[in-house]
């Protein structure tokens, strides 16, 4: 097996064969698009299941809309149709005749879904209103990358409906902490919570809240929003309610979503030039069991002992024992190293008479023999190792690679540098904001919620600062 | 509450009400395009779930294909592009610019994931490839029907590549039989399963194998088809894998499909005048308890022994206790008989005194006390009674109307005064078929994989018959 490209020489090579070569997914024919492989569908499979439990645990239930938009819902909230309009597909034949009126896509759908929930909403009664949709959606790229742009992508987008102001905050402070909650105990990934720049905000909301992760090659990632919308959409669609005095009210609105994207962020947080590594609360397959052997008598023994072990480990782990004939161990060794397989026993002739097995951390290499019996205790203590192991290493890479800066000069020589995140106070306008991008590449990527107070002027204009920020460059 | 419209006075009526009034779907603005609502959904992520183990534990793999595919991909198979590119919604425009190929939204998947074959398959090693993808797709339909005909559906589509015809058709029939069961075991729906004629089987396939189910007006319903596709696809995408004896051969493929038709197939089989009747392995909520009283402290006495029953249930089972003050126990019983709860448990002051609670059957009506001691055993027997009832009630149903027809008079004349199934032996051509079509609005559904060799001459010719078929009219 031809080696990967190594990620100290060409990081973006590095990942993109990986995602390839893994089978995580394929560029296909149709521009812009992606093949979900199964290998990377079971790890968005998984991050579906525990995100959809922690949905509904928060009282959200899944419902359907429509793929098309009529261009006149589109272009109700002005903003929004500002935004996404330039991105979409549009369908304008339909049944071999030209439509009346085209059809988007949806890039996101706050506009079907409020014109829908026009019809459902009534009274203080029918609210909160608390609604989620798994869904594809299409945003035409012009520079597709594997899970990170796709022109299609999956994902899920939260819609709520409340009663007051004070509600919808706190369902989009909710929403962002449950994606955070994933972020750091499912990924393994570290992330921050805080809030977009008018700049940065989703087209339409009053406030987009996000989660900001770094990757190995110190750029931040954005892997999760959630906004706060205000009435902006209940008074594009006409959506009230009735109050307990009687009185009619415009409703309040959330939206949020993660995506496919997630997947992207995933290997690009914790694998190596050997291949995937994942955190086992996501691996599809958690253990491979490997006999080595060089004859039948061996063969016979090494696999039965393997087994044994299989056949003893609880049923909520996938286990896979490779007894294929025609590979060599390490060709085994490698290939479910690039599949990123968190743990690997090996079994051998000596191992079998000695009532024990070799374990193999993906994530740090280090082998050590376990006797037989200690075998199923000590494969649910490995994978909690190193699910823990996987975040504090991210973590501490965080740690490392973010800055505080305190001047624009200081902060464009250590970005080109050093790279990595930068904490800085910041007082500036969108304009001068837009500038930063423009001169560094990189962009303000949020106010930490937990970043504190400003704790002098504004790194960029010496003036007087307003809030403590984080900047990267940004996948 | 106004009642629903009652089946024996307009069945079709009677069918869309009920949809929309236990808030299973609701028709959009978008023409065509159903939005299915939380409890509609949560019947469809029950279905889900299901199959999606059915499938898994026959080897298949998960994968995510594009939405899009340009229209020489759709143009390579010529049976398939003359089938369904006129139902097509076709995208034009992307991005704010006409695109140079306009792209399909899929209408099924079989071309692009051929394409993604092409690349995948190389060496009979390679094969079998048993993939699965749950998506949406787009046909466009003249005459929407909720769940049953909508121009945007959610489904399911296996599509599998094989080295030998003799392991195609295999797998083709497996997959039918996974929806057989699937369709008894939770639906709780008996099923035919045959082949489909020429006439009616899928554009591309070599053979179309279907599921056959009874609605109550006595109608057909197609609640799944497995396709034998022969070598067709891999013929026209040039898929070919070098054999064990290093020759290329073609490859040989299948794909079968369910969809969200499944939830009006449901729908349409067991529910009644007074709203849904689901079976218990696939309803959203499996029991509800509804404390009655009239004091405070008969209110704290049945809630409190209602909480007692609630949480002694088994965690498995999803259990709602209806302590809304607002509405009236008949209110509420009327309003979790239409969602289809197929046991509610009703707790009044009397019933706290004697120690027992009061079971009331969803499917019969029936009512009788419980102590409390046997409530948790008795929860179990009656959900797994109502299962059975329920499939052996459609399954007499069915019986009841399906009759042997000789000739095409008599099979006129009990069409129009009884409706039903009929089974005939034929021996016409396709013309011959599509001229019943014309002047009965009946179809062969199927020739039954058990409906053995015909007894007689064919009922429409009187030439020799070849098959014994069902005929009917169908949704």
């Amino acid at each position: 097996m031809a080696k990967l490209t190594r990620r100290d020489k060409d990081y973006a090579q590095w990942y993109v064969e990986l995602v390839q070569r893994a089978e995580l997914a394929d560029y296909t024919p149709v521009r812009g698009c992606m093949v979900i492989r199964p290998h990377g569908y079971a790890i968005w499979e998984n991050m579906q299941r525990a995100l959809d439990g922690m949905f509904k645990a928060t009282g959200h239930q899944n419902a359907y809309f429509p793929l098309f938009i009529p261009e006149s819902f589109m272009k109700k909230e002005a903003e929004h149709v500002e935004g996404f309009a330039p991105h979409c597909a549009v369908v304008t034949h339909g049944g071999g005749k030209e439509l009346e009126e085209p059809l988007y896509v949806r890039p996101t759908s706050e506009t079907i879904i409020w014109a829908m929930y026009k019809q459902w909403i009534q009274s203080y009664r029918d609210l909160p209103l608390l609604i989620n949709q798994w869904a594809n959606v299409v945003r035409w790229e012009m520079r597709p990358r594997l899970f990170l742009r796709t022109c299609e992508f999956l994902w899920q987008e939260g819609h709520t409906a409340h009663a007051t102001e004070a509600e919808a905050e706190e369902e989009a402070v909710r929403m962002l902490e449950v994606y955070r909650r994933f972020a750091e105990g499912f990924m393994a990934v570290p992330v921050i919570p805080g809030l977009k720049t008018e700049a940065e905000k989703f087209a339409g909301a009053v406030r987009t809240y996000c989660i900001e992760a770094m990757t190995q090659d110190k750029r931040a990632i954005q892997a999760g929003t959630s906004h706060m919308l205000g009435q902006n959409f209940a008074k594009a669609f006409d959506v009230t309610y009735q109050d307990e005095g009687g009185q009619r009210q415009y409703v309040w609105a959330t939206s949020w979503g993660v995506s496919t994207r997630l997947v992207g962020a995933l290997v690009m947080a914790h694998s190596d030039d050997q291949g995937l590594v994942l955190p086992p609360r996501l691996a599809p397959i958690h253990v491979v069991i490997i006999p080595i052997y060089r004859s039948a008598e061996e063969r016979s023994a090494t696999l039965a002992f393997a087994a044994g072990i299989r056949d003893a480990l609880p049923k909520d782990l996938v286990v896979r024992l490779d007894d294929r004939e025609q590979y060599q161990p390490g060709w085994k060794f490698n290939e479910w190293e690039l599949k990123g397989v968190p743990l690997r026993i090996e079994v051998g002739p000596r191992d079998v008479a000695a009532g024990q097995a070799v374990f193999a951390r993906r994530d740090t290499g280090e082998k050590r023999p376990v006797a037989r019996e200690r075998i199923v205790g000590e494969v649910a203590t490995t994978l909690d190792t190193i699910q823990r192991a996987l975040f504090d290493k991210a973590l501490a890479f965080r740690r490392a690679n973010t800055h505080a800066v305190k001047s624009y000069g200081e902060f464009k020589e250590r970005l080109e540098a050093e790279g990595g995140f930068f904490e800085a106070d910041w007082g500036g306008t969108t304009e001068q904001e837009l500038r930063i991008q423009e001169e560094t590449k990189a962009t303000i990527r949020c106010i930490p919620r937990e970043g504190g107070e400003p704790q002098g002027p504004c790194f960029l204009t010496g003036g007087r600062a307003h809030a403590r920020v984080i900047l990267a460059k940004a996948y």
